[in-house]
């Protein structure tokens, strides 16, 4: 693949403003977003790459000079499982977020500063929503799928719910049709982290020092619920940093330096009040908005994968099993597969062979399904 | 039960002095306790129970005016599983800790300040080692028991591996001969969102406004690990609380709000250097030292009883499994209880109806095995 850039686009709307799910509306929204490989001549050929929490457009290829590719490199490009050289892949940003979308780093235009907590409430179904304005600005009528794992699997769910007509196939991988009271506490005690931090001051603390160490922390409980306790195992055993350390409860293990060191650059990329307002996000997320999920899954026409980690306790098999049965309830056809893993939630963006495996499969199968229709 | 009140045993040695397994030295230690029930005249029925983290010496009964007993009411009294008919029943706090015993907010004779930083890391070898000279004191040369749960399973062994002529029997419940990585990195965020707090002051802060924030959280995330999911769900589910928040931010959901709760009460009654030294002492506790377990053990001779709970997610019910194992290569005479339990590593102070069957039985066959010798 050769060099790649994140485009941005921008809502032309008449007037230009974006109504979000809770009647709140955002003017001048702009998301950030990449693809990969052609549009075939019959538009049928489109994939929608959905990231997780703090990912962003940039998925496969390199950025000019950087040493390191997209998030999801292993499995878009030639001859990959989203195969660039069939299929044309756009990998969506959110809005909310902070990496190129509009979130509450962005400029309100009305005040000519940063949102911060001024920035409205954002949903699943607002990202998605997003999202689909930018579908329709490709003039793609109908994606061949839609695919994300944990927060991007959220997304897929909602677009197969919102969008029937849209997708002729989903594939929401290592995610949860709603947040358990487990999911809604860790992103919880990340959230008072931040607000704890002196510096977050309310949200407001752009153009000055940001709850760095706050954020940090969040980031360290995120990254324990991402591991499992086999993977952490495996890593870092109890190894253990020899010689003195320069102060008496300094990092001694070596989880406990990978930890500090993940936070750390954490705070360089990402903005705390993005952390709170994607978190809040997936907390209130719920597929079926309180009904049985199987009704909100009547009328939804694609086919459907559904991908979990037996090692993964954040996002555990069994609530993918939860989606799965009520897509049979449905009538929708869907298939299941519990990767063996000791990855925990990571392995949706490590497990990349298997994984491939049985989205080429898939996929291949949904574009020949669509050429009998 | 008539109403209980701690004790305070404060060591007369000669010098005044306590050696530390780091080497360090500690003078005037104070060690808080409670007895309940009798010693009888053969000084043989005397049990020690040993707490958990934060824990304290007021395990049974009632002090003057509480509302509330001990943190083990339901195992500790007539006719229960530590039946104090029958049994002379000691519960020792541990130094390091802030509960009238011997730790970091303690006065320091030498500058007449509380310590803070300039308190020695403390073992729970060293916690034992104060707890031998209690015993010592008490005039009782053997334990018919030894028991306790979490951070007092760790206590259970160490005394069955540095004091196996001192006990005839030791319980060591939902414990782990050493902490894991996951376990680690969970205590490590938590001492990170004290240390990260700015009224934590490096320490001191006696006098002043303490680490409250940073404290709270790091109980927040505790309390996450004590529980599990099936107990969250139970509990909480996706209750949300009605009406308008009075910020953006604030707790919708019931599970964030118990959590905020919990996280604010704690600061009230623990100290967060404490926190930072006894994690540590967790952390570091390694049975074995470094070697098979089953060789530390050799030379044990009390009987032992390993009970773990199915749904301890912290400390898993394979960590007992390891200590069992250690137990009959070393030719220890042991048996082990996982018990069905959903609430999570919190159940060995839950589950008293099935711990204490189990418990009472052990108990009376280990008072009567030395009848015979």
């Amino acid at each position: 693949m050769d060099n790649v850039k994140t485009k941005y686009f921008t809502f032309a709307g008449s007037p230009d403003k974006f109504v979000l799910e809770s009647g709140e509306i955002l003017r001048d929204v702009t998301l950030a977003y990449e693809t990969y490989g052609e549009l075939n001549a019959e538009r049928s050929n489109a994939i929608l790459i959905l990231h997780a929490f703090t990912g962003d457009a940039h998925a496969a290829g390199y950025h000019e000079g950087d040493k390191k590719p997209g998030w999801w490199d292993d499995m878009i490009g030639s001859g990959k499982a989203f195969d660039t050289d069939n299929y044309f892949v756009i990998c969506s940003n959110v809005i909310g977020g902070c990496s190129g979308s509009t979130g509450p780093s962005s400029i309100n235009k009305a005040t000519g500063k940063p949102y911060g907590l001024d920035f409205p409430f954002i949903t699943i179904g607002d990202m998605v929503n997003a999202q689909k304005a930018l579908i329709d600005e490709l003039g793609i009528d109908k994606l061949l799928s839609v695919a994300g794992g944990s927060m991007g699997g959220m997304q897929a769910l909602s677009w197969l719910v919102k969008y029937p007509d849209r997708i002729r196939s989903a594939i929401p991988i290592a995610t949860s049709a709603k947040h358990s009271p487990q999911q809604i506490a860790f992103h919880e005690v990340g959230r008072q982290s931040i607000m704890s931090d002196p510096n977050w001051n309310g949200g407001d603390y752009y153009g000055s020092e940001g709850p760095d160490k706050g954020l940090a922390i969040a980031r360290m409980i995120g990254h324990i619920t991402y591991m499992s306790d086999v993977s952490m195992e495996e890593k870092f055993g109890r190894a253990q940093k020899e010689g003195k350390l320069p102060s008496k409860f300094d990092a001694r293990f070596e989880v406990e330096n990978y930890l500090r060191y993940r936070g750390d650059s954490f705070v360089k990329r990402f903005d705390a009040n993005s952390y709170l307002y994607l978190t809040k996000a997936m907390d209130f997320y719920d597929a079926s908005s309180g009904e049985p999920l199987d009704t909100a899954l009547h009328g939804a026409k694609a086919k459907v994968l559904v991908i979990a980690f037996k090692s993964d306790w954040l996002y555990p098999a069994y609530h993918s099993k939860e989606i799965v049965k009520a897509c049979k309830r449905a009538g929708v056809d869907v298939s299941y597969c519990e990767i063996e893993s000791t990855y925990g939630h990571d392995a949706f963006l490590l497990e990349a062979v298997e994984e491939a495996h049985l989205i080429s499969h898939f996929l291949a199968k949904a574009a020949k399904n669509k050429e009998h229709k």
